[in-house]
């Protein structure tokens, strides 16, 4: 069933009077609330009057191997702050999701423009990806998230700062007086993934910790790639395990508990991202928080500012370290 | 005597209606010449009512070493940039040159609050300038060109993508069958000179040409540079040199002239900025493109995000490679 305004003022716990001042840009309610409303009403589903025939500016998100139906998963901040923001500049935002095969059937380009789209921003690419190949050359205003393309003025990207939040974990774990760091990367063929293993080894460089391949690995963003990896890990002495998403912190923990081996006390472990399950791991997870909400928002003024041909490379935003209960001093009684 | 409507309809070539219309945001003339007229308007120095009254909405614009006031000028598109999209959100922008007294003098954050100022993008301070000391903790939005501040999330940055640059002046003399080339970077203690100093090293060993030591000096962005370095270059053997600005091109082309070395007969000259002058040297200056009004727009949406709690850490904006006539194919017969 369509929202209502009446759903919205319920939600808000405001009258449908204020909700619908909102919506129609009336100046008597503040700006905040105005924007407030507004945001809530994209995030109910709500389409107003302008959205509706705002048909001949449309934009395109495409997303891959991503999930961002429920707020639990990485894709829904993003594609929501994407929105909320480009619907303040009256555009109309559709959400493709998209297969390799997909792409193989379709041209890029081409196909943003026989629908009529200005733009695009693509989620969740492999490096391996056939339109990736295209976006070379391709003319159509693009933004990517976590990838890059050399040169092409048309293709901007976004980023959380994989250095900065890299190192405040590395940082984090050395105050707790742990040497022994190991660093649980993600899939290989990522841009992201390089990135973070460049930042591991500079970051612990700067603090001049040695650095031991064994307690380096290559997994992928996924829970289930720990028990691949932990063993090793393990038996290489690592008193701390930085890992490059939540769901391998996930993973780490869980196969550390079937060991017997204590979180915090025995092994500190970090995770990459916050989703909001971090927080209610047992124990608590440390995490370096990428904003997906501002990660979203920071894409659109690429990409509004790529369509008003102002050729941004690339934005990066700020890393987080959030602490919680999954790191602790190291166990020096071991 | 203050810009009248008039002086812009003359300007334009329209009727002062039409700019009227413009300036009042009148729904029968089109979005981009209202734009346009817009643009205009503050490139001129016209004050709109909305301008008069946006006391309540301002930015501050800190300046140092760098001249803004003739288009020949670095800053004079950087502050143009920034002022036309500021505007178009309503905002007022100050303009402040900036000594090391004054900032000794004045508190950075302090000064804004005081003064009622919602944020600021500062553009030509040095590592050593005292305020640049403050922004590790600032907490009012800031946005600073050329340089990074780590961690804090009320400071964002803007910059030309160097490595790009540097690497598509590496690869368009490498196409002409240069080996022997120099670089010439600007004042060291400026994180541009050592970020452009990293591109050329890796730009070059990407492309397998060993590096000589002797054909890599560090000067000062300024032409009277070049007097110091050029002998030491030339004895070295370029037969390439790649300027880290305008400036010290033209003065390296003046030296080679003293001394009868043809340009780009015998030697091939870049440089970096692409400043009016550039086009009207003799020969006209190959050089790699800054798009300074680019940057100043980029600035603004780096400190808008800012201010609207977006924590964007830095925004890069492409660099272009501009082919004229101090490049060409290396002279074999030497």
């Amino acid at each position: 069933m369509a929202t209502t305004i009446k759903d919205i003022a319920n939600r808000l716990g405001v009258s449908i009077s204020t909700v619908s001042k909102g919506l129609n840009g009336a100046s008597d309610i503040s700006e905040d609330l105005r924007q407030f409303v507004l945001d809530t009403a994209i995030e109910m589903g709500y389409q107003t009057k302008k959205m509706k025939k705002a048909e001949n500016k449309k934009l395109a998100l495409f997303i891959e191997n991503m999930n961002y139906d429920t707020p639990e998963s990485f894709g829904y901040d993003l594609v929501l702050g994407f929105r909320q923001v480009a619907l303040r500049d009256d555009w109309d935002v559709t959400i493709f999701p998209v297969t390799p095969e997909f792409q193989t059937q379709n041209k890029y380009d081409s196909y943003l423009l026989k629908n009529g789209y200005s733009g695009a921003f693509l989620v969740g690419f492999a490096l391996q990806d056939s339109w990736m190949g295209q976006l070379t050359h391709c003319k159509v205003p693009t933004v990517l998230l976590d990838n890059f393309i050399e040169r092409n003025t048309y293709v901007g990207s976004v980023e959380t700062d994989s250095a900065e939040g890299i190192d405040l974990a590395v940082e984090h774990l050395i105050r707790l007086g742990h040497t022994k760091i190991a660093f649980f990367n993600g899939s290989p063929h990522s841009m992201i993934t390089a990135r973070r293993y460049d930042a591991f080894i500079t970051s612990m460089e700067a603090h001049h910790i040695p650095i031991n391949p064994d307690l380096v690995t290559f997994g992928h963003y996924v829970k289930d790639s720990a028990k691949y990896h932990v063993p090793k890990l393990l038996s290489s002495g690592a008193t701390a395990i930085v890992c490059c998403s939540d769901s391998i912190a996930e993973g780490v923990i869980e196969e550390c508990a079937k060991r017997g081996i204590r979180i915090p006390q025995d092994i500190s472990v970090i995770g990459f991202d916050d989703l909001p399950f971090a927080a209610t791991l047992t124990p608590p997870l440390t995490t370096v928080r990428q904003d997906r909400l501002d990660l979203g928002k920071g894409a659109y003024h690429v990409l509004n500012n790529l369509i008003n041909h102002v050729s941004i490379s690339r934005t990066v935003m700020r890393a987080k370290l959030i602490e919680r209960n999954s790191t602790a001093p190291v166990n020096t009684t071991t």
